[in-house]
């Protein structure tokens, strides 16, 4: 292999005609080598210039611009000290080098605040939360991931070339909205086995993740009439929000340590309510025995609907399975499962299984949303489940996301002494909670200035008010973990 | 190769312990035969099991359901006899034949109907067109599709590994909700190219197809307050149902030999348009000249919005490209294109560039309703267009559809001489209009009754009432072109 193959991956030409449409009248005289400079940072920043791309040869863009050679030269060499481009050669000049700040193409990396306060404390919350969300850090222990570099790549090649190989030319025309017939029959064989649903595929609706999931339930329920749907208290900030969108109140739900509070449930008067029963998110709580029996019967006496969303149900380490609450509640209960943490979010592939009478009309949202999932990915997943390569994944996941739990739960015992530990036999994230007179979401302000990024309890929470942290530890590794918690305390002395 | 290798495309193994969730209870005492033979019909024809599927050894399943061998064994020959199954030697039992019907998994194909007015005159107008949209036929003159059979596999499949080869781990998470840098920049390199449309990465919005646009548009728009998107007439159907519902009026502006009616427009009063400028669907006219000036001026003038359709613009024939309206007009224009027609529908691929004032709303449309398109099948797309692949692919297409137009155009010289035949210099079908006394659904009927299916002209109607017929040639080979016209004009002949 030689080295220009290396930069391949991405590789563009990018003509020297067109390239980054720069007017050179902007640039300054006897600065435009600078000037020149600065607009392949912001192309490079804002994903222009992906890495990978190849830029023009010197003198072709010297002879666009009008400029003499030595402005571009100086321009290039500039960028390949940066570490940001290389090459030159007969392969020309490549980007190779991420940027260290992608404004556009990315969520921008704040740089890092002198006062952590002023952008956690004095934004309001939702400004808070996007800057929050799209910080990038290099310990990121946010929740909801899985080891992404887990991820089966050849075995997800070889199930592709499998499924082109047969494909009939067919399948590459419009399908069907719910989902290929393969894919809703494996996903019903998985849940069978996994979670204890039994059902037929044709109740499957193939989604683009829960998230659409979400989406199309939001829009479904509005239609028939229901104006809220109760939300548990901490409770996922991310649902809320889609729900919200839909607009659907979202009144909220204690959760304590047997899980969702009934009663409180009942208070509410929804017709509907958001839960998390396998691993209640973010406090790790199992709905079961008595709560579980005391929710069958709020849902059967008043006909009242659960979103059960079953997000991380198949990563359990010390217990036993809890069945679905679908499998007790098929008409109660719209189920939504995905492969994000089995496999990766980038699929975009999910599952929902929905009360018959809401089954047309969330097909007809599904229809008119996209017309159905893509095909391909949905054969390749579905000859993933069946071949037993889904289940052998799962396996080793659960094996190294466990060490990495045992990492995480050995260094908050280390440096976070006075903390609560939640929610540790399943799922990817724990939760701490302190007895602590600062607000949490300072600890995250402060840890992000050091280059950790973790969940403050609090944007999870509406009336609940208890600081805490939710800590992700299936996607670093076990040394950023320590690392990180490290860090935690740190921050947590200095602000005691 | 052996045998078995042959039903592995969607092979699964189905576990005796759940096979089909067989409830042996329910089978008559003395029919248990009849009664598993019709549930495992049922099975392959809800698509429960479909071709490929590997069923439980007899000796596992009448354990599993507490029969004799012989029952199951009864049954399954049965359905050898049918052709569904084949095997039951060492490799298995394995589903080979599509079933008859094929009642949940896919849309019913229709009984030949023995009256075809009956179907198509009697039921008001949305049902008959959703009898129509679902039915099969032998051979398919739909317009919409490209050349199946013509997706290049092998060279899809090497884009994906060398992703696969080169992806970094973190590309596997959530992603940016716009869609990759990667293919954002390969987006806008192509309609450069191809289109004529000068944009930046940043204002690309890669969706799961154009009914996606349309929905995450026509949410946008009606947010800020706009009730209408007038539409062309005669005009896509399909368009026009994905509007409204959105709550969207569509009022009518007719089409003539030049394009859309600006006067016709400008009475609608509407705030924005509908329109496939380059090849109009229908009937394939080309705005340009004095009627794009004119349309130009409407939107300068008024602020008018433009949603512009650019579905087929790059498969022309006889004629040089014409630029997108998007070129001129960037701040008036909504320029939605896919690979639908380029690679595949099933890709569910498409982009969006929308004026500034509305580019941040979209986004949050498409954040909400699935969080971004998959990651993977965009960096294939990316490495695709940037490769030079999507061009060869192109260019391979024109030359195939070419000559199948032509086998068209003289099929329908040749069968149905009356006609006056539309728009065929470019695009993926051509148009038929009579001058007769009968209703284009009777020869849509007639035609289906006989194997061949067509739209009618009239389905993409509101007020314009010319009988005609829309007939899609790209994805039939000539032979069947040839035979499906023949069959329209015995039709014909049969109505007249």
């Amino acid at each position: 292999m030689n080295r220009s193959n290396e930069f391949t991956s991405h590789q563009s030409i990018v003509s020297g005609a067109d390239f980054l449409h720069l007017a050179i009248d902007e640039a300054p005289s006897g600065g435009k080598s600078e000037w020149l400079t600065q607009q392949i940072r912001l192309a490079l920043a804002d994903g222009r210039l992906p890495v990978g791309s190849r830029l023009p040869a010197t003198r072709v863009l010297a002879d666009e611009l009008g400029v003499s050679r030595g402005v571009v030269t100086e321009a290039y060499q500039r960028l390949v000290e940066d570490g940001q481009l290389a090459g030159r050669g007969r392969n020309g000049t490549i980007v190779v080098g991420a940027p260290a700040t992608t404004a556009a193409a990315k969520p921008p990396r704040p740089a890092r605040p002198p006062s952590p306060r002023s952008v956690f404390a004095a934004a309001p919350q939702a400004d808070v939360f996007d800057a929050m969300r799209m910080a990038r850090a290099r310990i990121d222990l946010s929740p909801g991931l899985p080891d992404l570099a887990a991820f089966p790549r050849a075995a997800w090649l070889r199930a592709e070339r499998r499924v082109l190989d047969r494909l009939a030319a067919s399948d590459l025309g419009y399908g069907d909205p719910r989902g290929t017939p393969a894919l809703r029959l494996a996903i019903v064989n998985w849940i069978a086995r996994n979670r204890g649903i039994r059902a037929d595929p044709g109740e499957v609706l193939v989604v683009a993740g829960t998230a659409q999931s979400l989406t199309l339930m939001g829009q479904v329920l509005h239609s028939d009439g229901i104006s809220a749907v109760a939300m548990e208290d901490p409770g996922s900030l991310g649902a809320r929000q889609h729900l919200n969108n839909c607009q659907l109140d979202t009144p909220p739900v204690a959760v304590d340590s047997e899980g969702v509070r009934v009663d409180d449930l009942r208070a509410t008067g929804a017709a509907a309510v958001f839960l998390t029963p396998a691993h209640q998110f973010p406090m790790g709580v199992v709905l079961r025995g008595g709560r579980r029996s005391e929710l069958t019967h709020w849902a059967r006496e008043s006909g009242g609907l659960i979103i059960e969303d079953d997000y991380d149900a198949e990563h359990r380490y010390d217990r036993a399975p809890v069945p679905a609450l679908r499998s007790v509640l098929a008409e109660n209960v719209f189920y939504a499962g995905s492969v994000s943490k089995l496999l990766a979010p980038a699929l975009r592939i999910g599952w929902l299984l929905a009360p018959r009478k809401y089954r047309d009309a969330l097909v007809d949202a599904k229809r008119f949303a996209d017309l159905g999932n893509a095909a391909l990915p949905q054969l390749v997943l579905a000859r993933f489940m069946e071949s037993g390569e889904m289940e052998r994944q799962l396996r080793h996941l659960r094996r190294h996301h466990r060490r990495r739990r045992d990492a995480m739960i050995e260094a908050v015992g280390t440096h976070l002494p006075g903390a609560t530990v939640h929610g540790t036999a399943a799922g990817l994230h724990l939760t701490v909670t302190f007895k602590a007179g600062f607000a949490d979401t300072d600890i995250a302000a402060a840890a992000l200035a050091r280059d950790v990024k973790v969940h403050p309890l609090s944007w999870h929470c509406q009336r609940s008010r208890q600081p805490g942290l939710v800590l992700g530890y299936a996607a670093s590794t076990p040394t950023n973990i320590s690392e990180g918690v490290a860090t935690l305390g740190a921050v947590l002395r200095q602000l005691s």
